[in-house]
């Protein structure tokens, strides 16, 4: 059995690595897919395929189209989301994309410091599970394939 | 026609109060919902209701269940939802509100200052309108019943 | 703003009263359905409108239909579920209703004594909130419309 | 064709074993899924992964959320679902399985002793087929390749 | 609690007004939708509205888009659905509704003559509860009520 | 029973008008919503609300957004969608409304002249019904409540 | 691109092998599926398994949830449905196939001689295709490899 | 991972071999697939499969069903649309294709010239992306890939 794990949050260091190398160890037949994580590439997608924008604010806006066109395909083709928030930023689009899951029916690992138990407490309640390290989410993982 | 508007977001000042005032006057058919706008009753809750937790996590996971409830069943009763960013906090519960609320198929409005653009962009992307003011918040609410 | 909420559970006590007397008094807006509480007529109906059936197992069937559509059509129409679980029985109509109810995306409430913790953590945490008596059911249904 | 099988039910006997070994032997394009067979993994799973826990209770509460997403993922997998329901214990997870089931649209095998027959009776009404043997719910998904 | 009621079937007797008749006095909250009865009408509208068509074939085919507009917005609003078959006529109209209904998750009734029981066992098992008389089809109606 | 009916379709006559008053007459329950018909303001509402955009571009992109929600919106609501094509213009929001209506299972009448048959017979099939004139439309409408 | 196919209708000729053999020499990556086509293990199929029933009423009942559960299995499969009536019988289940199909998005084909055009014309309007002939079928699925 | 992309459109021009070349090019796991793009094969097939007609209305009906059943399997298998508008025609096979897909939830780009923005701006705004040309439609599947 194979299945597509989508691997929703921040993009500031190697976490999809780790889980990636621990859990293909595992369970060769995981997949993972992710948002764009090359930061700079992630900003620039707009003007990149579709030219200088006016400002900004435009600029974002050609980005964000598609930075979710791309989501949305990864994410509908995902059997399970893993949602690591960090502590820098604000990572709405880690909230977005844990929600989309969970309301989609695809189950869904929070991974987050126990710093920010309170404010994700909502979040965390609606996911399926929630653990503070990336281990854990592999273990998690893992323990589908038992 | 009637209709059911939830107001997701900050509970730190009185948007919400402003909302209703003005949309109301205009448009006396609808009827605003939104999650627990009392911090400290919000954050107690669980406890409230389920006496003493062994701790602040399980106070809080006590308290998220409730919140949820009550969330998901206003949520499911509202035809648009307006969520409303402000410059404080983490406000992954209002993220969380807003991306239901849309992969549910319901209409949605963010209102947002400009300098959440950036981190915004790719929520504001997959809402349908995103605006700055409240007040151009209730002016698309009564653009529905020209 | 008027809810309906379905009492799944036994019907070997007089809990739905109590929790419709508590809970409309705070609430005149709710509704309350619920299966057949009268056991003799639930199991019996089969071969009250069918007629007389071979054995037990035919009479067992005949009633369930019945029994199966008063539940879906009044669960269809129903905002919130209240499930309580007792001491004694199987009780797997009570689990087969609550699982129907948060499959179909209602926001559902167990009650359950604290000797049931066990048996029902997986259901209980697949529900939006677990309680251990009618009154705290009603708190929670009382803070949907604070 | 491929089918992928889920087993839900009891984890006190082999009778998955038997059901692979009877059904593979016929229709080797069957790939069979079930939740955790190892009752004292299936218990400790979550103070396994997450640490331990502040009591019983807790300990339970954290098993519970990463044996459902373990269900979620091979349920929304699986194109049949069998459950089996013994003499002994709650069987509340068993009931849980076969109403998601049969509620997102899965054909389901209902595989009960006729002792079961009067607290079963509505849920086998609701399940495409009940039987009595695992024999016979082999036989039932052989009929599909025949 | 109101309840709409979809009567499918054939329309060659009074059989629709002894349903209303009967339930109404119980239940006077029931409203009752049914296909265009009137069976002349019925096979002309598609002439009445859009002019004369070359041949039969497109007189039927004009009149069939009309009525099955007519059924699919009053089955859409339709709570419970009762589909009754009789010895005449190949009442495909009949098979289709109910099949709509049951596969859109609305509890389905059917009414039919013993000696349609083989030739309708398929469809019989698939429905909520299948009776033979309407007397039968009511007093189904009213336990909804109980 | 009352119905809601979106009117999709050009905005540069009273066909809309003409529609409410001749159903209207027969059937007073119908309440009938439409996108924005003044197309001045249609074209204006981004600016109206937002404020100046940076070009032309930029001012339709703030427009569609807000047109898109009122749509949304309305069609939620609606029971039946009635979608009239002219000879002008593109009308491509016409064949948008019309097959959102389709695709979210509303009953959708097409009212197109004679020389559009060609371009619109794809379209027209996935209707339920296509008529050439106002006057049919309101007899398809009034079918429904015979 | 892999396609599963559906052939719902009449058990009585070698319908299927037709279009078996025309349709996998033009396009091999079609697999086809259908209801049980034995036409006696159909009708006994119930106590072939469950053992001898009380009256031929329950051997019809038995049969008919083993029936249904190959159907829905294969059908959830299916990518198209061709659904053939001819001139005897009932064929009830061919039209509960077909609207069970259509009803869950699964494009689909009716074949039926002259004779029926009258008695299934709204059938027909809610398929995509009807057509007189196998070969006319196998052309229509042809037609998507084009 | 595999994709399948559709390539809804105007079939004048050799567009979606540009497109196919491009695409496979960079990632081979992309499979394309389109409507009929043969322009006489598609106004003809109707009679071509079905027989003489009695008009260029009953020809173009004819052809329409079947070409609406290819789309819809095509459609129902893809992961992402591609719609490509040009400055001449109707077009509104193109506008039903892409709302069809977005309704469904794929991921969808729109394709059109400078000349096209006004007309085309809500469905724009409703789909994921919108480009000028079929280039930066490729870029925008390739980014998938990063």
């Amino acid at each position: 059995m194979e299945l597509v794990v989508y691997l929703a949050g921040q993009i500031h260091d190697d976490w999809r690595d780790e889980v990636k190398a621990k859990a293909q160890e595992k369970n060769p037949a995981i997949t993972f897919v992710s948002p764009q994580t090359n930061h700079d590439r992630s900003d620039a997608v707009g003007e990149d395929i579709l030219g200088k924008q006016p400002s900004a604010y435009y600029k974002d806006d050609a980005a964000s189209g598609i930075n979710n066109l791309r989501t949305q395909v990864l994410l509908n083709k995902a059997d399970v989301c893993i949602a690591l928030f960090g502590e820098s930023y604000k990572q709405w689009n880690t909230a977005m994309d844990a929600t989309a899951a969970i309301t989609l029916g695809k189950p869904t690992i929070i991974v987050r410091p126990e710093s920010l138990i309170h404010p994700l407490k909502e979040l965390s309640n609606k996911a399926n599970v929630t653990v503070e390290t990336v281990d854990q989410a592999v273990d998690v993982l893992a323990y589908i394939f038992e």
